[in-house]
């Protein structure tokens, strides 16, 4: 029953992949993960083979790592882990695909995946480089955008905080926020990274939170307070932010970096009922979400990032490190702040 | 240059007030409050002198007790505690208003003001009883119904849970809720309460947080989680309501009763950052908000509750004690929950 472009691969595919070792306490370390060398089997009808050329690494995996209730399920000990990624199809058993094909999906760290053809998402790669499709104009992007729009709602001149601000998520919140008439102001670690969201993304101020006294800096940096507090990090940002919160400010909280190894008492923040008195009394909203919950916006975001993207008015960075094997490492550099802007593996070309 | 319907008293009016002495420290005490025999000046133009029918003890006012920045102003020391109440005119010197003129003002703790004609709202006594104008139809009525409605908004099969269920927001509330398709859960104090909440007011439920247990009762009666929650009193019922949320809960804050007289640790309790976790992984909004931000829900709110408290469907409770010097008192037991229903005082007739 072979149709014309279902090409079953005349040798078999062998695979490199990554798996969860051991679930990891505080911080991952590198015996977590587990290389294994496969052999996939045929791809079924219905179903294709992809080869990974770039795998997204986002800080919510650390999540997927532990056990216990979240809004998604843990990586099982021993299973792949899970990621995005834009692949090309290498065998297709399915009509819709033809090998040479480019594909969206979450075939996980892996170097091929046989994958079922309706998990595919096509990427065209004359609309946009397909590295943009894992980062400015894929999840990363998205969140920013659906956070921003559903929940922030800057408006002109009210001052819009975000963290992670050189990142894939912060750099475009604040340049979607300076769209929208508002200050953008971000955080980030180190002089490199400050000096590009003030320069290149043209945030209003920027704080670097290597700095001893960041919260007395962002104080500075807002002086009329903060309005919408773009939460994708917690910890010590949220310390100093908090108390910066005008009436009606909005807080979007797409993820919270700073506790995904482990959630420590820190000294002087502030406790759960003086955090509900600034809710009432600040008529605060603190409202946490999903990219994935807000596929309504899909094709405006498409319309409205990808045309900041293509005129170059919506400026990304790429952080590429070179082979499946390098993810751990780069992986675990993130979640300390040692990428320079969306971290992508690239696993073949 | 005498209107025909303005007034000058005859005899200057006298009036007995209540200020506030001293800021209390945790529960308010006798001595915190201090009485005062006034003569009040004539009206000038533009001014009534109101006499107070009812005045409403409600728990934001203590909040007014309190130095320091909240939504409102603090009441200064030696000022009248502020209260909403139900008055006659009894001078006019503003063509709008008649002697006998029946109206709601923020006129304070006292048995009469003089008052700007333009902070009068003109109450109606055919259309319902005007004690209703400070209860089920007034500020804690509206404050049900904006909160249930522009946050809330509970559909048909989600859960609502709400404490102080037999006070005037709380019993609004959970009977909004079962219009709208919702088990209402409640939380009282003591069997009475408890026994009125279920039977009188029908709520598919109702915990008695005078048991020692009252997490587990909440969570037996909660099987299927919990999607609203009305936050007025925070305290140990939060801690009770938090691990029972389902993704995509709703917390309106409008009040925090437990916490009204000063802060206290409590052990067990999540911290913030585990509160911001579960913002996250379940995606909960918490917003505050306070009843007059939200006034474009007037209209909808006095025909819709206007007409349930007229057919009798929608139920109240007023708790009435006579006398203005009966007010401290009232006061302080209510923040205790001793008051069953709507408290007021009669201050004259």
């Amino acid at each position: 029953m072979a149709t014309p472009n279902s090409a079953s691969p005349q040798t078999p595919v062998e695979a490199r992949r990554i798996v969860l070792a051991k679930r990891p306490q505080g911080e991952p370390q590198p015996d977590d993960f587990r290389f294994e060398d496969v052999t996939l089997p045929a791809p079924a009808p219905g179903e294709v083979v992809l080869q990974t050329l770039y795998l997204s690494l986002d800080p919510y995996m650390r999540g997927r790592m532990n056990e216990g209730p979240s809004y998604a399920a843990a990586v099982p000990l021993g299973g792949v882990m899970t990621g995005e990624v834009v692949g090309r199809v290498v065998a297709s058993n399915d009509p819709q695909w033809r090998p040479g094909d480019l594909a969206l999906a979450f075939a996980g760290w892996t170097t091929h995946a046989v994958i079922n053809a309706k998990e595919l998402r096509r990427v065209d790669p004359q609309a946009a480089p397909i590295e943009t499709r894992l980062g400015v104009l894929g999840m990363p992007g998205f969140t920013a955008y659906v956070g921003l729009h559903d929940i922030g709602k800057p408006k002109a001149g009210e001052t819009v905080v975000v963290a992670a601000a050189s990142g894939p998520v912060g750099s475009l919140v604040g340049q979607l926020a300076r769209q929208a008439g508002a200050r953008a102001v971000g955080i980030a670690g180190g002089a490199r990274k400050c000096a590009y969201v003030k320069e290149e993304l043209g945030f209003d101020a920027v704080i670097d939170h290597h700095q001893t006294d960041m919260a007395r800096q962002l104080a500075a940096a807002c002086p009329d307070g903060i309005d919408v507090y773009f939460e994708n990090v917690g910890g010590e940002v949220w310390n100093a932010v908090f108390p910066l919160l005008n009436a009606f400010a909005r807080v979007p909280v797409c993820g919270l970096i700073a506790d995904y190894n482990g959630i420590t008492a820190r000294p002087g923040e502030a406790s759960v009922p003086e955090l509900m008195r600034a809710v009432l009394s600040k008529r605060l909203t603190l409202r946490g979400f999903i990219n994935y919950d807000l596929e309504s916006y899909r094709d405006a975001f498409e319309r409205d990032v990808g045309a900041g993207v293509r005129s170059g008015k919506l400026r990304y960075t790429l952080d590429i490190v070179d082979g499946i094997d390098q993810a751990p490492q780069a992986f675990m550099g993130m979640l300390k702040g040692r990428n320079f802007g969306k971290l992508l593996v690239r696993v073949a070309q």
